[in-house]
């Protein structure tokens, strides 16, 4: 029996697309609704099978709808969010994929977003769109749920069961929290691969070997979207990148005075807390 | 028809291990002749085929090599060159895969290594140890040999026809270029992600995801071999960092000031020579 009787996701690129895929995979939807802005994005998802439906019109989606994720780049989910709101019955659940939540869960703060809980499931790729979805790509993968104090708990619960029935694992953080968190371990290495990719001369590209090529591989990215991202939450980011070029200057130090022991701390730390994580 | 009789690997870990899987994989020698300190070593590479024979003494494995190829951290290449150098008949080459070739090269200098051409094969892994040697590891990279300008061109020549009959392509450059290059392309890198791993947050490791994996993944390699190429190639890696540390300050400043353009223009020039590089 599907968990879900129509479910309407709002942008189908990877993220959305997958989350379709996943769906339909795991039969967990009767229905389910893509609506995007672009006829070609659309096209594509019901071709690859994300979708049963592709809609332009969000009224129209959200008809008798009992679950809608917003998948849209981040400054516009809480528009999304509203007009979902206004559209969806009674009793539904409204939640979105953003990489930052402080901005999307106060901007709806008091807008009687009763129906909304803010979730953020760590998977994604440098590659963007729906012809990199894969129903896959939640497996194992932890989603933080971010509740506000105002979020019924009813509400909660449901959006942990939604990432679980995906293959999620979940976590609870508040928008703050969890955007404090993303800064640290998501939006700083982006930042720092980006810069790292850029410094490195044209003339000297041949060279790059798979040291480099992981090192910056996410520069890769969406560049719009991470503008966003970046802008969003822009002051954690900062304060993680102030204490990132601080940490730099302890290498410095270390390299200037040729430092062999200190060398090896720094390189043993970095070490132990990447093989901490795996993969 | 092999194109080398008795090819001596001294130190077979990922690299040695490599080329003797590869040496033997395409028929390239008649005897492979694995040199290390480490019985347990050698008894795996003996298993694992990268050698027909092990040798615990140097001068026993030299006699009537004509090619040596030494694969043991930097700062022993020289005394294993220059020792090879007396062992092995008139004609032979000796190279090597040091990440570093200034200091090898300046260590030689004068020391009438008329067989030694300096190598560095752009070609590694996070992993080390003869147990996670391929055949294939060599296949389409880049191996810039490093002559000087005493090295005869038959030395040279017959170097970049080792690398290219394992499956590499080649470029010449001086010692000096090379770590100036290398600095950039690998060392920074390496550096950049062990400070990135070390930075974050202990309790912060789980909510890391593939952004993060992919950003810091070199720094889980060896930290004696990394903390030695630190230390021999100081200067260039220094002056990259100091170069990389400024570059995080327009980020910073983009940031403060909210310059969305500025952002946009980062993250597009990072993506580009991302982009550019592949894989």
């Amino acid at each position: 029996m599907a968990e879900f009787e129509r479910v309407v996701i709002v942008g189908v690129g990877l993220l959305g697309g997958s989350i379709g895929l996943a769906l339909r995979d795991r039969n967990l939807a009767r229905t389910v609704v893509g609506v995007g802005r672009r006829p070609e994005s659309l096209e594509k998802a019901l071709q690859r099978g994300a979708v049963d439906r592709a809609e332009t019109a969000l009224d129209t989606a959200c008809q008798n709808a009992d679950l809608a994720i917003i998948c849209t780049p981040v400054q516009s989910v809480a528009d999304y969010v509203a007009e979902c709101q206004r559209q969806m019955p009674a009793g539904c659940l409204i939640t979105d994929v953003g990489s930052t939540k402080r901005g999307i869960c106060s901007a709806l703060d008091g807008a009687q977003a009763t129906s909304f809980c803010g979730s953020h499931p760590l998977a994604g790729s440098d590659r963007s769109g729906v012809d990199h979805a894969a129903a896959q790509l939640f497996d194992d993968k932890l989603t933080v749920v971010t509740p506000t104090s105002d979020t019924p708990h009813r509400l909660i619960e449901r959006t942990e069961q939604f990432w679980k029935a995906l293959g999620c694992r979940t976590v609870r953080m508040s928008p703050e929290e969890h955007d404090e968190a993303v800064a640290r371990t998501s939006h700083l290495p982006h930042l720092v691969a980006a810069a790292l990719a850029k410094a490195t001369p044209v003339e000297l590209l041949p060279l790059a070997a798979s040291g480099w090529c992981d090192t910056t591989r996410v520069a890769a990215g969406n560049t719009e979207m991470w503008q966003q991202i970046l802008l969003e939450n822009q002051q954690p980011i900062l304060e993680s990148l102030r204490g990132f070029s601080d940490a730099l200057h302890d290498w410095m130090t270390a390299l200037e005075n040729g430092n062999a022991q200190l060398l090896k701390e720094l390189l043993e730390a970095g070490k132990a807390a990447r093989d901490s994580v795996g993969n």
